[in-house]
């Protein structure tokens, strides 16, 4: 007989089936026990009416978290969770579990349901990432994570032993991502980086997922954000569609993406808190968190809008590729895109000539030499191009409204933790 | 004007469009020049009449791989490569480049289409990848690169510097996906692994994406292998269909994938080896690469296969965490496919039980102690399961017949080179 899952079993209603999981919980009450079987999809209840059913589990010591499989009929019956039940199926063990659990997965504070459906839209948000980008002419590519020098300065980087030379992971793809503009045109790439910062706050971890994209050929660095608001739409769009059972378990409250997303420079950002809150920040080089709640709440009352893109920040505080406004140099063809008044993805156009490069160290105070062998793409023909990364996890945690990032990181790496 | 990509030109004949990519050639015959704008899809043919359409570039001293843009119509020409070519168009230039690069993309001997070609097959096959196995009810996982203790073996790892302690890079994402069967049962991971092996020859490089699939219920590792038919057959789907034009361009020979792929015990191999080819490797614990040879021989002949399962590898060269057979413990439920006479995927049945792992570390002479977290998801409830690995480049590799890996290699790392 071949095994359904537990999400097809309403399906199968009057028939005779296979399922086999984890023992998730099991109450005996008076003559009849209710035993919940988890798999790797969702649950169902069994009820055995006759204790004797269940000797198999007793004589072995099995108990919560054994694997097992049943074979029974599958009854509708209402007031089962789900709608339906398996009734006085016969028990076969597979794996017994003697211990007990150092958690009981069916304690609601554990919320395991929720865990995993977490983990789901994290696969969700990776297929939505790539169906827009693919629909659209991308070329997924996969960039090497151990590189020669590290990708925005010398700090911050994880350093490691490279056949008794030095060698650092990489903390993006982003010269990797540039280089393959210059072959493809557009190309995004799903993958670790690594910033080795010492931080210990609840948006930090030391590697997570950066879902990246650049492409050539644009005027600006608002062909950047038209596009990073399609793959954002396209991600919401995808969980929506695959995911809402998880969606609702979770009771996300999921955006609205308008089309376009409203935009402010960052200058003019700056003089609206100073007008709104009477607190100058002109002048300053960055928002504060509490400015971007600020702008996050305006685009709410102004434009209705959860999403709110800030242009122009001052080239003192981007990375060195990127490429100053023509007309006001001081500031910068860059963006954050904030999403109820947090930072989610930063982007901009980037420098494409090779004399600009060479300058832009200079004045970032940097020898050109660690980069000479990435700069050499710069010096054979690229076209203007930019692009923008999403951290996976960040995206999850802002949109299921998580109070750590390590909630909705599978194995988080922080100072504290290197295992499992 | 939107612009179009060059493999769109055939359907817009009789229209004026623009275009935009790199100068691939430039040939003046006579009055007549002939351009050959590149972009990330393909190619096309500019025919200038008039000299003076192209004095932009002379002004500018712009040669090969200046980024431009033409403006002008396209007109059907069966003599033009693509059948279709751009008459006069206006020129505007993007981004000059004066110097000559160090080499023409344009020689024949170069291959550049050729090698784009590649790294969009190796895209089309992580889509394969993914898309077989979505169907199948698999969850897209993403483990952290940064592990506290080796998977295989202490050897043959990168150490890294993790705030003051060492870590390692991950060699595979083993634990990982068995500890993650325990939640979804069915996983799959597409990400980058690092061998630290000083190996210098073309069949290694030392980090590379490995294609990693695990799931649980299994009853051996026949049913791991079915998967991995399915997976490949998946793969080589998406690539004839999406791809037909790069695989054509590489001359690559399809190979059919049969339905089961022939299967042959490893016992039974060596002694088939000696009948045939009166070599007695009877005995030795591993198959050398003439074995494999001849192997593969033998399924083209036997059943007309370019695929050949040998099963039931001797425990002794396998990792610790396999699972033995259980009528001849001295063998593995594991399996190796051959694809023309090399290996392309390993895989098979996992050790499932918490004492089941202790004592093979114990018989393998390592610690538990490094692998105590990681074991702690087997005491409480695992099924049975097993996986398998795919290298990707080395599935390219043998694919399009490239003589070293590094050909298929987007950035390869190996002993000499880190960057770029």
């Amino acid at each position: 007989m071949k095994r359904i899952r537990t999400i097809e079993a309403k399906k199968h209603i009057g028939q005779t089936v296979q399922l086999a999981g984890w023992v998730h919980n099991l109450r005996r009450l008076g003559g009849v026990s209710f035993l919940v079987l988890r798999d790797g999809w969702g649950m169902i209840q069994a009820v055995f009416e006759d204790e004797m059913r269940l000797s198999s589990l007793s004589a072995a010591g099995a108990g919560l978290e054994s694997v097992i499989r049943l074979e029974g009929e599958i009854v509708a019956f209402e007031q089962a969770p789900g709608g339906v039940e398996l009734r006085n199926p016969d028990v076969e063990i597979i794996t017994p579990v003697t211990e007990s659990p150092p958690l009981s997965l069916n304690k609601p504070t554990i919320r395991h349901p929720a865990r995993q459906a977490v983990f789901r839209l994290a696969a969700g948000a990776m297929r939505g990432f790539r169906a827009t980008l693919n629909a659209r002419g991308f070329t997924e590519i996969q960039s090497p994570k151990m590189v020669a020098s590290a990708t925005e300065s010398g700090a911050n980087v994880f350093q490691l032993d490279y056949f008794g030379r030095p060698a650092y992971l990489a903390q993006s793809p982003q010269f990797y991502k540039q280089i393959m503009v210059g072959v493809f045109e557009r190309v995004y790439e799903v993958g670790p980086v690594f910033r080795a910062e010492p931080h210990d706050t609840t948006r930090h971890t030391n590697e997570y997922v950066s879902l990246d994209v650049e492409f050539g050929f644009i005027r600006d660095h608002f062909e950047v954000m038209a596009l990073a608001r399609d793959v954002i739409a396209g991600i919401l769009q995808e969980l929506a569609m695959s995911h809402a059972s998880d969606l609702a378990l979770i009771e996300a409250a999921m955006p609205e993406v308008p089309d376009p997303i409203p935009h402010i420079h960052f200058h003019d950002a700056q003089q609206l808190i100073f007008e709104m809150h009477g607190v100058d920040v002109r002048g300053e080089p960055d928002l504060s968190p509490q400015d971007e709640r600020w702008l996050g709440q305006w685009a709410q009352t102004e434009f209705g809008s959860d999403f709110l893109f800030v242009t122009g920040y001052p080239m003192i505080k981007r990375p060195f590729y990127t490429h100053p406004d023509p007309a006001r140099p001081e500031f910068s063809n860059s963006f954050d895109l904030l999403f109820r008044g947090t930072e989610l993805i930063t982007g901009g156009q980037r420098l494409h000539l090779h004399a600009d490069y060479l300058a832009a160290l200079n004045r970032a105070g940097f020898s050109a030499e660690p980069f000479e062998t990435y700069l050499e793409a710069f010096r054979y023909g690229m076209p203007p191009h930019g692009g923008f990364a999403i951290g996976l996890e960040r995206l999850l945690m802002q949109l299921l409204a998580a109070p750590n990032l390590r909630l909705v990181t599978l194995f988080p790496r922080d100072m504290q933790r290197l295992a499992p």
